[in-house]
């Protein structure tokens, strides 16, 4: 059954998601590193992954590593990564590759409040040179040390730490997310489900049944309503 | 054969490493942990890992995983981490341990600029309590999604990071490091054997004997001297 913090956790991570981060993996083929990919996402806010399989897809991810992410992170398996660039381009994206090129800058000099697509490149080639080519910026992480390069699940994790950053310091995971965010974002997690289950929880304690349509408000959960029948519940956050 | 770049590489490494952070892995089983650590630690210019194994140590770490890191970092396998830290504390190290207790704090909100000893704990169990409480700070690595947890490899990376952006800032990089600092890595790291490669190439191009004792200048390698030799002897950086 779902406890009341995981439903608390559920709403807040709705509204702290920042959809204009998409996270590219330009076949990769080790799944330990894409499963840490997708939780490290989900931990830092990011909701959307693209991934072109180097080899056959597996049937599913290691729980071990991504702990259950990829129930909340949208993992969408691409064959055509330029094609869908491209796409996102029209929509107003800009694309940054992590790629040692010439032109590479420092990951941290990068604006990542502003909409971007990261692509990280395979765990031995790095990004295929086209996608390198039609990215707007190519950036690459300092490394101080004799080793010339990072794993993949750490590079992805410090840049998007990184874009965590910045977006907390400008208030992002502060903001409302829209009514259409929100009520995708229930559908997709089976949220309803979990409604249903916390007014059980408070029918079994209380006898009464709760006021379901005080769930929303505005399109968003509505925490203060949530609280005050966990509390009649016998239950707290 | 070593090459020039690597020679390069080398003589940068030794003068960005910090030797005031050290990193302890507090009963880490996971070997392929251990080795992204050691590998990242080696990236962010972290030269010193302590390690309390958690079962057998291993006789030797991932090289698809550390890529070699191992050699650059000097790890040591600690029985008693608490009586270390204490050792530690002593000679002005400060203790943070990434545990989440009621106290804990942002890992960014802590001045990594100072001297910092930074553990991580197990991947199950996390810190040793008594390790959490011996420590100046416990931190905690902001999580906005529903995954309550991240990789220790990835936790540990976005903290050295984090680190290594405020020491930047600061330019602790840029700094020379002290005569016995150089002296002792080039020990451990054999470059007495790669300073006699280099100069087997130039005689081998040049027909000279290369002058070596203008290899160092006031206890450093003399980069100058180095890539004009390297230069002579038709190689480039």
């Amino acid at each position: 059954m779902t406890t009341p913090r995981r439903i608390y956790r559920l709403s807040q991570a709705i509204h702290q998601r920042q959809e204009d981060i998409i996270i590219a993996l330009d076949h990769i083929h080790d799944q330990h590193n894409l499963s840490a990919v997708i939780r490290t996402a989900d931990a830092a806010g990011f909701g959307k992954v693209l991934w072109v399989p180097d080899f056959k897809v597996p049937n599913e991810l290691n729980p071990e590593v991504s702990r259950g992410a990829e129930r909340w992170v949208d993992l969408k398996v691409v064959k055509d990564l330029k094609a869908e660039l491209k796409q996102l381009k029209e929509k107003g994206f800009k694309i940054a590759a992590t790629h040692m090129a010439r032109r590479a800058v420092d990951f941290r000099s990068i604006d990542w409040t502003q909409p971007w697509v990261v692509v990280f490149g395979n765990e031995h080639r790095g990004c295929e040179d086209a996608i390198a080519e039609m990215a707007d910026e190519n950036i690459f992480l300092p490394m101080l040390g004799f080793v010339q390069s990072l794993n993949i699940s750490v590079a992805a994790a410090v840049t998007l730490y990184e874009i965590q950053r910045q977006r907390q310091e400008k208030g992002m995971y502060d903001k409302t997310a829209s009514k259409e965010q929100v009520e995708r974002l229930y559908k997709e997690w089976e949220l309803d489900k979990n409604k249903i289950d916390i007014n059980e929880l408070y029918t079994r304690k209380t006898g009464d049944i709760p006021d379901m349509e005080e769930d929303y408000q505005d399109g968003r959960v509505n925490l203060k309503y949530l609280q005050k029948k966990l509390e009649a519940a016998g239950l707290s956050l």
